[in-house]
């Protein structure tokens, strides 16, 4: 499919919106096809699709194509490119940009236009990224649903927050999209979308003009169709940002080359039930048994100790306090128009006394220490879960994120990848979670597992 | 006084005590006088002197003297020597050592001995220190005083809670000492004792080994007799420590190179009266009228906006609540042990509100910003009391520190300059105040300071 950009109108070439964002950006690049069709190709297809998704929050057609005339211009000026140059991306609208309104889920900010990017947008626009929309979030990045289907099931949730993000890359609409998880936010609507998601370690990408929930809590995590595209978008997003307190300068983490290398020895996995397991159904319980069995020798399941019971309570003191504060003039200035259940996380925020909210931080490093040396004794990384199971039928709720509170508390890097499916067709996912840092073997490992489990038997998620 | 050591008793020459520590690092250095007749022309001091100061909580006097032979050894055999090299420190009572015990000003730690010793003793010890004991502090680096007296009036508090360290160096028992300060405990004892006292920015120097009060508002600090000192001992503890999760990975600041030049032009400094002024003396309040008129053409009077008056509630709101966490195990212990004082703090600590608390904590980066336009648009230093006045007479309270709490709150650098007595001939601290980061343009205004006013007049420390 080898074309030039033209003056009037743009090849029309089916089939674009299913690539990955490694070979959409690698087309571009080599002049296969434009950044034009590509977008267009994915607008196209939201125009068939999403009216029964409804993936977006904000969607100019006619922007995002300025966008990427603009990125073919520049490339055909011979100018150097960067590594998603060309490439839509649907961005959560809890994240600012300077040209589309971010209206954070709920009313009270209808109309809100941020003067600039967030930070992780700008680093998207310098990789050459279009930036094709805003997908929708719950209110405020808490509980209460927005408007968008499983594009698996329409009377099923796509889990939450990150709702849309995650149904429009299951949906074919963007090959890339971003969101946040303060409690199971990315890697829940992944799983029961049936993506690819990927929250790096906490700290890693700047939540600089991000809707704040929680500074410890909150963090930025991305969507895609393969593991190469997680860390394809992911390794331009991270880096220090002095107006992010929580980020470090440190060396940029070789994020692609190493998830595309194969491991040089076999990885070691446990399995970790956690002490959540009474929660996942009985069918995620078997698949994941057989899941186990199925990965083969190097896998050995692992008990945590008691009191990681106790993470779900610590992450909700957190959360809690930390929303009553964030969220206080929205619920100042219209209680009524939030939603019961994040009135009832505001009211009970308040009441958590600075002492038991410290005490919960201090958890954190002292989890992580327990963690650690799981790592350095046993495993490369750990499968569990991403979710109790398929997503649930219904869209009054995003489902529960139980099996993501213990990593996203301890700021752990963890990737869903969806090998599995439920009887009723849906898909599972299966989580790992790597050590606080180490994200690029997390990548490996989990490019690896997918490799592995479809070799034999075409497994394909 | 050229000596050598010798295997026979140590030469003892008087006045050593009395030297400032560059010079005598510099005269072991060079061999003019062992390590051994410093430290031991100290100890002759302190025997001397301590009955009626009280400044040690442990001294041993062989350990010191052991340390010393071992850096004059060292030197002796041809080694690279430290900054330090040879010099005695006294330490915080808070400050854990390995070899001595760390009793935290409480019965409840009696006995305590440390396994390890504070990453900033280990940076002491790297820099050639000889580590001379621990010095008083009040009960658990909060108000209740200790048993030190000031050693210019001993019916007058040495303030605290550094209280031994101030007056170790004041009474002349070791040229320098390191404290800490979470509200005024540096800055007040040091102008109370007549010395110089040096506050660095937040997070410069690990506190990883420290007694905990408040992550966001403990701060090491330093005493000595002269600003160079100040710098000497400074730059040494200053750098990252992964143990601290607020130290920084910077490249080393010059402080004492910085702070041993003159300023390329005459420093722009502004005299702020801070809205706590009413609660100055009225000595203080016009003996600073008079400085300001002394110093002469570039000090400009600058007013605060009113809300840097609530900065006393929000650190008050902050230090109560981390008290509260951080000896918790202290009062459910022996709540009967702790003074009331204390026992009141954890009380009402234990009722601030997280929401209240994180607030609070967001106004330090306000504070901050308004702070920083100041210096860059009207001044490089901020000129302003380091007390309400000279120390109080009487040995119950260690005095206010009301003065310090703005600059602790937004960790600040500060420094107090001994240059002025109240009626009453007790020293009265003039407090410096630098933009965070800016410590080496601190101390270099510091020494111009110091300078500037005693060319004239003779108007000596």
């Amino acid at each position: 499919m080898p074309t030039e950009r033209r003056n009037s109108g743009v090849t029309r070439t089916p089939g674009l919106n299913q690539l990955h964002a490694i070979d959409a950006a690698r087309g571009i690049r080599e002049g296969l096809f434009s950044s034009e069709e590509l977008v267009q190709s994915c607008l196209d297809h939201v125009r068939a699709v999403d009216e029964k998704v409804c993936a977006w929050a904000f969607l100019d057609p006619e922007h995002a194509l300025r966008q990427a005339r603009a990125a073919d211009e520049w490339r055909l000026e011979g100018r150097a490119v960067g590594a998603l140059h060309g490439v839509p991306v649907g961005i959560k609208d809890i994240i600012d940009t300077h040209d589309m309104p971010t209206e954070d889920g709920t009313v009270l900010h209808a109309g809100r236009m941020p003067d600039r990017d967030a930070t992780l947008v700008a680093r998207l626009r310098e990789a050459g990224a279009v930036i094709m929309g805003k997908t929708v979030t719950t209110e405020l990045a808490t509980y209460a649903p927005g408007k968008t289907r499983n594009p698996h099931a329409p009377d099923h949730t796509p889990g939450g927050s990150s709702s849309g993000s995650a149904a429009a890359v299951a949906a074919g609409m963007v090959p890339l999209a971003v969101g946040t998880q303060t409690n199971g936010s990315v890697i829940r609507p992944a799983a029961y979308c049936g993506v690819f998601g990927f929250k790096p370690t906490f700290g890693l990408i700047s939540r600089h003009g991000v809707l704040r929930q929680s500074r410890w809590l909150d963090q930025i995590g991305v969507f895609a169709r393969c593991v190469e595209d997680l860390a394809l978008i992911a390794e331009p997003l991270i880096g220090f940002d002095e107006n992010d307190p929580d980020t470090r300068p440190v060396a940029r983490l070789p994020l692609l080359a190493t998830a595309t290398q194969d491991p040089p020895l076999r990885p070691w996995l446990a399995f970790v039930k956690t002490p959540m397991w009474e929660q996942a159904e009985k069918e995620t319980q078997e698949a994941f048994a057989e899941l186990v069995e199925h990965i083969g020798e190097r896998v050995e399941e692992f008990e945590f100790p008691a009191q990681f019971r106790q993470a779900i309570d610590w992450h909700r003191t957190i959360m809690e306090a930390d929303i009553a504060k964030s969220f206080a003039a929205e619920y100042e200035r219209g209680a009524d128009k939030l939603s019961a259940s994040l009135r009832g996380q505001i009211e009970r925020g308040r009441r958590v006394p600075a002492v038991d909210y410290n005490r919960a931080l201090d958890r954190i490093p002292a989890l992580n220490g327990a963690l650690n040396e799981l790592f350095e004794q046993r495993c490369d990384v750990i499968v569990t879960p991403a979710a109790t199971g398929t997503a649930p039928r219904g869209l009054d709720s995003t489902g529960d994120p139980v099996f993501c509170t213990l990593w996203t508390l301890c700021g752990m890097p963890t990737v869903t990848l969806p090998l599995m499916r439920g009887e009723n067709g849906l898909p599972l996912g299966v989580q790992l979670v790597g050590r606080r840092g180490d994200d690029a073997r997390l990548l490996r490992t989990a490019r690896w597992l997918v490799n592995h489990l479809q070799q034999p038997q075409e497994d394909s998620p």
